[in-house]
């Protein structure tokens, strides 16, 4: 066994080679203009973050910044043409997400403006409301804040507070701010720079509450010079201050004292009041119209799984690069020290990492098209492929946003003190990306509906069953599974097929079983929380939030198990598209890499189930420490071919200066060995004179 | 079953009760007097974090706060009392540890200058030199720097590249600094406090390179204002500037010139030259030298230890207090929200975390004990008993500073949008703590230094096997094993002894199973880590560091083992001393979901080593869900008891806005419903109409 001690010996390493441009290519994608244009705009010294400016100095910077991608960038793809736009929703997002590279704050404030104030009048307004207030918007004439979270109600939009009351008299909305819980809060633009606002209420028209409806609200007067002027009359703001990141956006609080805005300012899609007070929606179910109103604004979780893989390859590509050079205790050789990528708890802490990293990176691709589909493709926008696009958004936007901050606090550690520098970018880039699991539907609470919907997937296959009625704790919608196909009544008949026996003596490289073991698992945990929760049909109300409470971990669980499927399922597809062979074996051993440490992860499920049988389960491990040697001299590879390169990383030791500095020393060495004057060391000398006694 | 919806209701919990006023006494343990007055000092508005304060200022303020507490604090007990300590290493310790309370720049400056560069002084030096050099470091006339860590070498300390090669002409040490990797860098004092720096170099004398030895250096002038002047001749200092937190430290970097410091400036207590330049040391073996200087050193270890258990504390008091007011869906009831507590994934999230906390703590309390007796007790300062003060402390170190950023990070998480905000302090002492995990000792090379001293023991305990020569792998130290007293060879019958058949009719609940699960895992996997080094001693060099690179992983997981087992046996131990029916009996079920959730974590290496049948692994989560249940009721007592309050914890969500704004809110739509004016849902009244259809 010889140990790959470095790039250099790559040659050593032989076929198969991974052909890093032709891939390179391949994962740019479909919108690869588009990212490149975004990456350039990534360099621009006019864009990129200054990591020392101060909170107050880099609230005004990325103001600035938005302004030069308004008029410079293509941050308006998105929009209808007849507005300036390209009616191009995938390739808006493409090029939005690439942004992160180069500043986290600047993409979020971005994302404020075009991904959530823009696209709340696009998506929830009238082609009217879309031609009076998008362009000035758009253009970045008025910065706006997207007015939904509240004090008191995060993750529980249906329960916001605010009420806009229809005044028959005066033919306008009273928005009103009951009590301090109402404050909206943790608003983008709303401490210093917004001039409007989204505003989500409470429609009340003729004493009936009709739910949350969202309203343009003008709330700042506008300078001469356009900037943001003092408050309007019945508005109040305060500034959320100093918080653990993205402190380039001005996030802050917003209340109205009953303040009036005209009935027009109703963002009027899916529900309108005439004149008269009367409301009116094309959808009837007020749950339904809930639920489209919000789903119509999931470009942001689609944007936020894009953006986090980007972080995830900052952080693989300075820690893969900078381990590759790095040298730490000798070991194997006197003279030589080891590279820390050669140490297997090296590998253990940055590989497995390196394969969630490409699976992300192909469920995003797919989700991406699905994104693209329903929002500019003619004929795609079903409520079906919609639960679909929100299921897997839900599904990828927290693993990608956890595995973005576990990426990054590995690749941190894995640099040591080093890691710790801010010239070395790593802890600002956590730092801002943390709150990316909790806004934008926090991570618990989205894997927690993607789990009811598994099981309302599951009910929908097993119609049949009686007792089956978990509509009160399931989300109110029903459709096909959404990536894989494996139609869910497979479930009963794969567990009776698959045993211990038959299992143990299948490969586990062998791309069936790893299928198999992933959709077991989802279908199997699926189904045993499904006749789990049957009783609740027969419980009162708390009884059955208290039966489904004790199942909640399990959902999650379950959910987590569709995430890896997920997955898996894009990997295996994208590697099937690779023609060239060397990259192509490269890419199956990742992609088992990545399947066997899912199955790892939750081994004591598989043998506890009888998936797999405890020898077959211990081999485990050992063919996950195979694939790290097989793997290790193409971790560069693997890492550079993403294109994130030198100045879009920006970390001093991902530029070589620790090889650099290593030849220096080496190079001291050297000379002074051969001057004849090096020390002898102290223990050389004790075990020669142990030898000659 | 009853949910248990807040603390108001806890009454309905009835017995056990924990007893807070006497647990928090216990708690405060053997050193108390000297805790209350540094939480004293941790709330005094001099002493405290601003939290807004830029980097310059920060460094500027934690000097000044330094000050204090060398003229008003009890920080120098641990010193000699003839230099106006109090000999009392454990009190010292003690009080350091609760510094982080104010602020971790704070904790760690005070590190710096008390427990490094003090230390250093303390322990390397001679009495001479400790009463020429120590006051004057002591009363920080003299902020001194800890030059051991270079660019190029962390961890691996032995390798520095700095020489001090002494001169007998003119009878000094000349000390160098090579090439650029030689630099000291992270070191804190060293940008623009220091005056002064203990200077790990290479010893050379005669030709001889006699290993690493430290020096004392002056680096700058004095002001006539006492602060620190330019740079004295031959000296360079770079700053290290913004980090990831800790930016209260200046941190910087150091490099000589051929600098000249007096022979007398060698810290000579295990290592001197005479005038004539001839070496002498009272420890003859090199390797065994190197590490009782470095050893002498351990405190910085024990004392992260103890504050990064404070900083979980911190973290959990915030999120358990917020958790038990915070409501956020309506499940169970139409007109009341969910305590966000009550939800099982919550509850899985914090709690597990505090039965770890507790377990830390008291092993922290058995370490502090160990730490104290080496140091400060009569004829404890044995190399055994250093040797498993040593090993103790890198167990725990890694593992609390691990588990204070886990906290940390969950408590932010379970906090949403709320746990971002730098005025709910969450985010930045995460920020702060980041670097505990890698400065210090890398967390994962001292778990392997633990492996490897697990492996030594064993090796003695089987000395008579042939073929066991891991000395050149495994640090060349043997002792007893350190805090379990379960003999190593009990392990071989222990294995048959114990099958699936009589494990599963066990209770996982009984001490004694808790105990023989995690003893086993230990044992076994340190046996067959053995086994599998074994051939070793066969091989080459290369071949060996190979064969034990294949391992390192599974040395790490023994390490961790062996970590989970000494915390439950100290939680354990500490158990036995509460005579409370009511606390003992919640903290037992505390010390029961600590050992569950161990095991669980583990549950595959049960399964596959027979340890664990599938029936019993599966009833492994049940039992951890009913211990969530049956502590749920007592978490916010379990938390309060660590005495860590409002004004040390300093977190807005914590003082109760929460529940207050609650309760206006609740008022609000009582008086609301009362006026007979609230508006009518149209939920509601669909769901009303089609009752009457």
């Amino acid at each position: 066994m010889t140990a790959v001690t470095d790039r250099s010996s790559k040659a050593q390493a032989a076929v198969p080679q991974v052909d890093t441009a032709y891939l390179g290519e391949k994962l740019l994608g479909r919108w690869k203009d588009l990212r490149l244009i975004a990456r350039g705009f990534a360099q621009d010294p006019r864009i990129i973050r200054d990591p020392l400016l101060p909170m107050e100095e880099h609230r005004e910077r990325v103001l600035e910044q938005l302004k030069i991608l308004a008029t410079e960038a293509q941050v308006l793809r998105a929009f209808p043409e007849r507005l300036g736009g390209k009616d191009d929703s995938g390739g808006g997002i493409a090029g939005f997400e690439e942004l992160i590279l180069a500043d986290p704050s600047l993409q979020i404030k971005a994302g404020v403006q075009w991904g959530l104030f823009c696209a709340a009048i696009h998506h929830l307004g009238t082609p009217e409301q879309q031609d009076r207030l998008l362009g000035q918007a758009m253009r970045l004439e008025v910065p706006g804040a997207f007015a939904m979270t509240e004090i008191g109600h995060g993750s529980d939009v249906a329960s916001v507070a605010t009420t806009a009351t229809y005044d028959e008299t005066t033919k306008d909305f009273v928005l009103n701010t009951p009590f301090r819980a109402a404050w909206k809060d943790y608003l983008g633009n709303a401490a210093k720079h917004g001039q409007a606002a989204v505003v989500f209420a409470q429609l009340i028209t003729k004493g009936v509450n009709h739910g949350v409806h969202a309203f343009y609200v003008p709330i700042r007067e506008t300078n001469k010079d356009g900037s943001a002027g003092k408050l309007l009359p019945g508005i109040q703001s305060e500034d959320d201050g100093l918080k653990g990141g993205l402190n380039g956006i001005d996030n802050g609080r917003l209340a109205f004292d009953n303040i009036r805005v005209p009935r027009i300012n109703l963002l009027a899609r899916y529900g309108e009041v005439s004149e008269e007070g009367v409301y009116s929606s094309p959808i009837e179910s007020p749950g339904r119209r809930f639920f489209t109103m919000l789903g119509s604004l999931v470009q942001g979780r689609v944007s936020l799984d894009g953006a986090a893989g980007v972080a995830s390859k900052i952080a693989l590509k300075t820690a893969i690069t900078y381990s590759n050079q790095r040298r730490q205790f000798n070991g194997a050789s006197d003279t030589e020290e080891t590279v820390i990528m050669d140490y297997q708890t090296h590998q253990r802490r940055l590989l497995p990492l390196l394969a969630e990293v490409y699976a992300g990176h192909y469920a995003h691709d797919r989700l991406l098209d699905l994104f693209h589909a329903v929002f500019s493709e003619e004929g795609m926008d079903t409520p079906e492929s919609r639960e679909d696009l929100e299921t897997l958004a839900a599904t990828l936007k927290p693993t990608s946003t956890w595995r973005a901050l576990h990426a990054l606090q590995t690749a941190r550690e894995a640099c040591g003190g080093a890691g710790f520098m801010a010239e070395n970018r790593l802890v600002q880039l956590r730092q801002d990306l943390d709150i990316y699991v909790t806004f934008e539907g926090d991570n618990t609470v989205l894997l927690q509906l993607v789990g009811k919907r598994l099981l309302t997937d599951y009910a929908k296959q097993f119609k049949g069953i009686t007792g089956m009625n978990m509509a009160r704790f399931v989300v109110d919608r029903a459709a096909d599974t959404v990536m894989y196909k494996t139609p869910l009544n497979r479930a009963v008949q794969s567990i009776a097929d698959t045993g211990m026996k038959r299992r143990s003596a299948m490969e586990l490289r062998e791309e069936e079983t790893q299928r198999e073991l992933l959709t077991e698992r989802v279908e199997t945990m699926v189904e045993e929380l499904a006749a789990a929760l049957r009783p609740a049909s027969k419980m009162s109300q708390a009884e059955g939030a208290e039966l489904f409470n004790e199942h909640q971990q399990e959902l999650i669980e379950a959910a987590k198990a569709h995430a890896d499927l997920v997955q898996w399922e894009a990997f295996t597809k994208a590697i099937k598209e690779i023609d060239d062979p060397g990259t192509h074996s490269v890419l199956v051993a990742l992609r088992d890499l990545y399947a066997l440490t899912r199955i790892e992860a939750n081994l004591a499920w598989y043998l506890i189930n009888g998936r797999l049988s405890s020898q077959r389960a211990e081999t485990v491990t050992s063919y996950i420490n195979r694939l790290l040697r097989k793997l290790r001299p193409h971790a560069q590879d693997l890492i550079d071919a993403f294109g994130i390169e030198g100045p879009l990383v920006r970390a001093t030791i991902e530029t070589g200066v620790e090889a650099t500095r290593q030849d220096e020393a080496r190079d001291y060495y050297r000379k002074q060995r051969a001057s004849g004057n090096a020390p002898v060391s102290e223990k050389a000398l004790a075990r020669n004179s142990k030898k000659k006694k």
